[in-house]
């Protein structure tokens, strides 16, 4: 039901509401301490141990409940008095959940695990007390927003802003006990599609009497509601372009309607053409989002937030950090991640994915006021299809709330909170290095997007290669590669500050794992590490695919009945699917490279 | 509404029912002879014309009534006396028309004219006038045979056969004025979906018991059933390989039920592992058919008819004739063509295919006893989606009437029954070469499946070359084509009798248009035209587009009022669709092998 241990979830039930000041429910070694002035800003706590009795103090009910939370992570023995506050006061979970059933995408577009835990073919769902586990659960991570909808507004999801409100206002009743905020995503088009209007013009003073009066009657039924998120003028969404103004325009309007109930705007940055022709290679997808938002900055309204996806193109497996996020210093920002395994196995591949967020948090963490995740849960019994894929989206909330985490150390923590002792090296073995795993069998050196288009599952190389989505690796009998050197190619390395500006833009210098993102290059050329490119290519991806073997057998000496035979058995056909599709990948891109360029594999494997 | 020039449709409609002793309804100038003794076969006529006046002489109604069709077309002047007689007596359209709505084929499987004519969303249409409206254009180009169902027999309309029987029966009602009997595709798994038994196994005696009664039942509502078509152990449907029987069982356990009416099976051929994997170079879908087929022949009952595929593949722009057609001598067999445009432009192009059908005619004519045509058809106003693809379904008839007819000829027949005389040359010079057109700008020389995967619609040249389907081209940097001869390849040319059994074998002696079905060379080879492949890639590919531009272009001169307004925008929207997809096709195709060959177009043209 949950990543938590037997143990702890049976202590995590007995808390009944987390944080109210008193004893910790149930359990006689714990005090909760309100003290409004006690100094700690809002949702900080102060903890400590002593005699075996755990202190929890803070300044509001929040910071009680984080910290009661935190007495739940203890080990043994005493601890002297720590004090922690969240290092982003935005800490978000983003559902792409469609109320109705979406012919193509489904129940939950990009979803792995399942249908909805909010809606259930077009109503709301009928097992309430699940939001509220779902609500307990995100809150015993750190998370304190939660968008309960699709950005992809559909007819029929628009609704939810008006005459659909009060369901929105059940599901946050669900979520208010655990100091969680309900977002909504809306359509730029709503005082169109729902207001009757003959336009979303956010110069129109009758659109713009149109957001207000929304705004009023939303926080009518929901106090405490968090905001907006809009995805516009994106992959066929409606905007602000349609009428000559600027995203800030369009954000602004939806920020006025809201500050003065303290609401905000969450106004996505995944803006690019998504009817590109392949023919045309003046036209970079890498660069949209930075045309698109870095010459606005500092026209944004204060309670917006413009959300920008970790990398410039979309959750690849590697990706440059986006240069929107280290260029708009005069702006709100979001970083977005993806716990939903997208383009990362789709929660059938073991994936861990807190290194790859870290290796972009510790870049960005300073520049960003929001850390925001899309979900990937779902009504499966285990939450997230895959088990071992809860500790992305536990991960997910504890990053938010202190981006310098190590990502070991978090999952160690999960670890801890979900399964025994005995499973903790196999856990450890298996998922440490899932994410480089991952990357090895996959696209290599950050190429990106060769998989299976539409579902995005399992290779697919040409699959994008002449396709209208501005992605493409540009494989000849040469090289491979995209050039966005400022020098010979797009110029895209132009859109970062030094040093990476530069960084980037040399051979000598750019990282090996991000090298064809960056250039195109000849098979031969020879990597940083010593290996040529072609023999990396193959090198990794029969490493990769041996890798995953090595898991599969790990995870068979694991004695079920230490995990539960159920879960045991799930993760057992998950890590055999994930072999089957390894080997996949590392014979069509192996076999691929080999047809293209000639070069035989130093070592003499087998290529197809 | 149909192919029939205005005028000509009028005179139709006066007909009635064609084929009616006595004069041609409404036509002053014709007389119709019914003679039992007149020594024609079943279905034949004798016409002739003098002083204006036409007579039709025959030995039944349905001889009466295709002589008085022929009138129809026949120009001024006297004609001497002239007996036709057709060459097969089975003339079959078969419809892929599924009776539910399907999630991913719709309601016509691989249909490109919108709805079934016949089937509407899980019900029997409600235009039964229409369903004879399409009787008579059938009968009028020979067909006597039509399947109403797909051959892919989901559990809905498996029940056509038991309990829905009864709209079967209202569909034959509107052909059987018009000389056409009505086949149904059954599914194998009858007794158990519908018959509730737990085994479909022909050696079962409950199982035959079943057939024999279901057959029984179906000819007290429908007296001149044609028969079953079915498609067994291919692409997921059930069959007798579950029970360690061959096709043969299968199939003459269904011809026993149908022999006491005089029914007929149509088993399908089209078996071959769809789950091959592409790692696998020893396993050729191309020899699948021959394999499970041939080793059988003798053994199907009298009135099995074997339908094949008229590739060793499927309805691939270029093919060679399958070798089942040429290797099963004791057994009655169809050629199986498909009007419905799948592969070849999905009546959003223009492809006259008659010279394709006429290809195969030649060669295997005399080996079948029936001419099979999946249909094109649907509730489109002009039938076909594309006006001009009607000329396909009328071709059909007429080649299954008589496959010695020049495709030329039928088209020119078509034309006048169609449109004014102002508009023949111009719809010869669109129409007459249209499928060698489509054949420059598409996968080159015989090598098949270079289409976006799923829809089949537009160009992908790896989209099925790392997939289970069996269709692959090996292109690398060196060169393209699968070897399927007996001295290096899969041996594939060992299936067919002299002299293309070594006319294939040989490099010397394939034919170009047939050179990569056969054989993988370099791109440097040179073809018996004289040019290189590359060059030839290069050349077919930007000619055929510049020829459908060409073909737009000529469209436009033609003044719209000839062929009435509506039809030709119709017409002009579907080739300016034409030719953005050619120029696709042909940039893909290009850039695809330039880069893998890095051989440059011997005239400098633009490749991406």
């Amino acid at each position: 039901m949950s990543w938590v241990h037997p143990a702890w979830l049976a202590r995590l039930g007995r808390l009944e509401r987390p944080g109210r000041p008193g004893r910790l429910g149930g359990d006689a070694g714990a005090v909760l301490r309100l003290d409004p002035g006690c100094g700690l800003g809002a949702e900080a706590y102060t903890i400590s141990r002593a005699g075996g009795v755990t202190t929890v103090v803070a300044a509001d009910e929040a910071g009680l409940m984080y910290g009661s939370f935190h007495a739940l992570r203890l080990g043994d023995g005493d601890l002297a008095a720590e004090t922690h506050a969240p290092a982003k006061a935005r800490r978000v979970v983003q559902h792409w959940d469609n109320v109705f059933v979406h012919p193509v995408m489904g129940q939950v577009e990009r979803g792995y695990s399942g249908g909805s835990v909010f809606w259930e073919d077009g109503a709301l769902t009928g097992n309430l007390d699940r939001v509220g586990d779902y609500a307990r659960l995100l809150a015993s991570t750190g998370i304190n927003l939660v968008s309960v909808n699709n950005v992809n507004v559909h007819a029929g999801e628009a609704r939810l802003l008006t005459e659909r409100i009060g369901e929105v206002a059940v599901l946050a009743e669900r979520f208010r006990p655990y100091h969680i905020r309900v977002l909504l995503s809306v359509s730029f088009a709503s005082p169109m599609v729902l207001g009757g209007l003959d336009t979303a013009d956010p110069g129109d003073k009758r659109v713009r009497a149109w957001w207000a009066a929304a705004a009023r009657r939303v926080y009518a039924r929901i106090p405490d509601f968090g905001g907006f998120v809009v995805k516009a003028d994106s992959e066929g969404q409606p905007g602000p372009y349609a009428y000559g103004r600027t995203h800030a325009d369009g954000a602004n309007m939806l920020a006025a309607a809201l500050a003065p109930f303290g609401g905000e705007v969450y106004w996505r940055a995944f803006v690019y053409n998504h009817r590109q022709d392949w023919r045309d290679r003046s036209t970079d997808r890498a660069r949209a989002a930075y045309e698109h938002f870095a010459p606005l900055d500092g026209q944004f309204a204060d309670n917006v937030v413009v959300q920008v996806k970790h990398g410039p193109i979309d959750f690849q497996v590697r990706e440059p950090v986006s240069p929107v996020l280290l260029g708009m210093p005069a702006t709100r920002l979001a970083v977005e991640l993806q716990a939903t395994q997208e383009y990362t196995g789709q929660q059938r591949h073991l994936c861990y994915l807190p290194p790859l967020w870290t290796s972009v948090l510790s870049t960005v963490a300073d520049h960003v006021d929001a850390v925001v995740t899309v979900s990937n849960v779902g009504e499966d019994a285990y939450w997230t299809g895959h088990p071992l894929a809860q500790a992305n989206l536990y991960a997910a909330g504890r990053l938010a709330w202190d981006p310098a985490l190590d990502p070991g150390a978090v999952l160690d923590e999960w670890i801890s909170l979900t399964f025994p002792e005995a499973a903790r090296e196999t856990l450890h073995a298996l998922m440490d290095r899932s994410w480089c795993v991952y990357e090895q069998y996959t696209a290599p050196l950050g190429v990106g997007f060769m998989v299976h288009p539409g579902d995005h599952y399992g290779p697919d190389v040409d699959g994008y290669e002449y396709s209208r989505w501005g992605t493409y690796h540009f494989a000849d009998r040469d090289g491979v590669g995209v050039d966005r050197t400022r020098a010979t190619g797009t110029g895209f390395t132009g859109q970062y500050p030094a040093p990476w500006r530069d960084e980037y833009e040399s051979l000598a210098t750019c990282p090996d794992e991000l090298l064809l993102f960056f250039h195109h290059v000849p098979y031969r050329h020879v990597l940083r590490s010593g290996l040529t490119v072609i023999q990396h290519i193959y090198d990794t991806h029969f490493a990769g695919a041996a890798a995953v073997t090595a898991m599969r057998r790990r995870w068979a000496e694991l004695a079920p009945e230490l995990v539960g035979a159920e879960l045991h058995e799930r993760v057992r056909e998950r890590l055999a699917e994930q072999e089957r599709s390894a080997v996949e990948w590392r014979d069509q891109i192996n076999t691929y490279f080999l047809r293209k360029s000639g070069v035989p594999d130093a070592h003499g494997r087998r290529i197809f």
